[in-house]
């Protein structure tokens, strides 16, 4: 059986259900703070709560649990912003108190949720894993410490792994969340309302990358038979997409022309940012399948039927 | 007033010492976890509790506080190993509790003791402020957060820096704790026991800093008036001591012949390590007084008169 925190997420639903689908049993714990129950799949045991709260991942003993995927978390750096100890809790000591029970139990396998965020405002770009960390937000600090968490657990037996997702996106996204997610936020304001507000410059980019391809890299990671040490790897597309040509090709392809506004960044937004998936790509024969045109062609289509 | 958390210990204790001596009053949050009532300065006001506790940091709210200076934690890295989460209280969610409060009372100045131990196990040395950091226990983790955490508070208003201190020694060094400081630890065995024993291989080396020029880099720190931004600084010697010299000179100023038992490594202990002080030294003008030859003897005719 498998451990995939946060399987009522965007994320977490479509790893748990890949896991599902492959002939494992699975489990999640997830607090539906952003989450829904409907994505958590059928198939998956379901605990209530958070990862942060040692009475919950005590509950997982009475389960063989073989190995564990942390993806749960405050995944917003704009929200860990209003209650940094929280994010401290939902991020930090949630991988701290699931490390220790991997440790506990003997459980050898543990692939955790980072983000591109850890590396902050970095001039050279793409960025690789060997890029020095700024981390801008609360978010990123938290995620950047678990990573360090994932390296002294190496040392101890288990093999940890983390994936610093850059943009994910595709069909399944939380569109209600307007704090999380470029894509889906500016998608949900073009569908609903009269207007798409932009938190910051349009000149701002990002590297997406569409779900399934994250899937794969969560998957890889987790079979990885030739597991030398612990390693982060950026999961990306390798390559940038600029914010107003985004929302451009998004009016174009809903055949729209909503007004959008451009407002105050976020705090802790990252100005421009893409990444190298050199490492993933040799190490795990990871590449991405989906390139952005026809990502937010699938991402939008989905979203006009879901409505 | 000035609040220097941490000092009824070792750093925290002559930090607050010379402010109180430079004409300012001062303010200590300490739990007495591993330091002495007695070692807190009398002119400096005592509140006895946690950092990490809100309710403790809340009391700060009386006094008149315009600067923090943060020294107060859990100083070993093998503890940290035995309770990892307090070590994330004590280390981080201090770190964070003060930060929101000095935000709170608009107060601008925030200086923080971080480690070496941020590095890890490095190849190139001396190390400099742009290596990358591996931290390899969780005391090391615990300070880069807070490190970072001090990064994004910058840019919301306070003048913040980290200093990275390397291994501290000197007069007044806790003789009793036997999980933390390399040297005192040595040199309580050697003036107490039949036998010394290292934990860990004799070839490995540190970088060592005398007290007195660790509480000037913080007196600098503070009143640097040419604040441009967050930076971290490496406070070392800039020159490698190895454990079985330092042991056998320390045996020579004794004239003792204690025998030497080597053991097993602490968890995350680096093997050998050593920085470089340019930048602090280019920046804040600092520089080490103290050689390590003339600080051994120091410390030592101190810990005999002691006795």
């Amino acid at each position: 059986m498998i451990l995939v925190t946060g399987a009522a997420g965007f994320i977490g639903s479509k790893v748990a259900d890949k896991f599902n689908k492959l002939g494992f049993d699975t489990i999640t714990i997830d607090n539906l703070s952003t989450g829904f129950i409907d994505n958590i799949p059928n198939k998956t045991i379901f605990i209530n709560g958070n990862c942060g709260a040692k009475d919950i991942v005590n509950q997982l003993r009475k389960y063989p649990i073989e190995g564990i995927v942390h993806i749960a978390g405050q995944s917003s750096g704009e929200v860990s912003f209003e209650d940094p100890e929280y994010d401290l809790v939902a991020n930090t000591l949630s991988t701290l108190h699931l490390l220790n029970f991997a440790l506990e139990r003997d459980i050898k396998k543990f692939v955790f949720a980072s983000t591109m965020s850890v590396y902050g405002e970095i001039d050279i770009l793409p960025v690789t894993e060997d890029t020095l960390t700024f981390p801008k937000s609360f978010y990123a600090c938290g995620k950047l410490a678990s990573e360090n968490y994932l390296r002294i657990y190496s040392k101890l037996g288990i093999e940890t792994t983390s994936l610093r997702l850059f943009n994910v996106y595709g069909p399944g996204q939380n569109m209600d969340n307007l704090k999380q997610g470029m894509l889906s936020i500016f998608l949900a304001q073009a569908l609903k309302g009269d207007k798409i507000i932009v938190k910051g410059s349009g000149k701002r980019f990002r590297d997406f990358v569409y779900i399934d391809d994250v899937v794969d890299a969560f998957i890889l990671s987790y079979f990885n038979k030739d597991y030398k040490g612990y390693e982060s790897y950026n999961v990306c597309n390798e390559s940038p997409v600029y914010v107003e040509s985004m929302i451009s090709d998004m009016l174009k392809i809903l055949n729209k022309s909503t007004p959008i506004e451009f407002g105050e960044n976020t705090p802790g937004d990252q100005f421009g940012i893409f990444g190298s998936n050199r490492k993933i790509s040799n190490e795990l024969g990871w590449m991405p399948k989906m390139n952005f045109e026809k990502g937010l062609k699938e991402m939008i289509k989905w979203a006009l039927i879901k409505r």
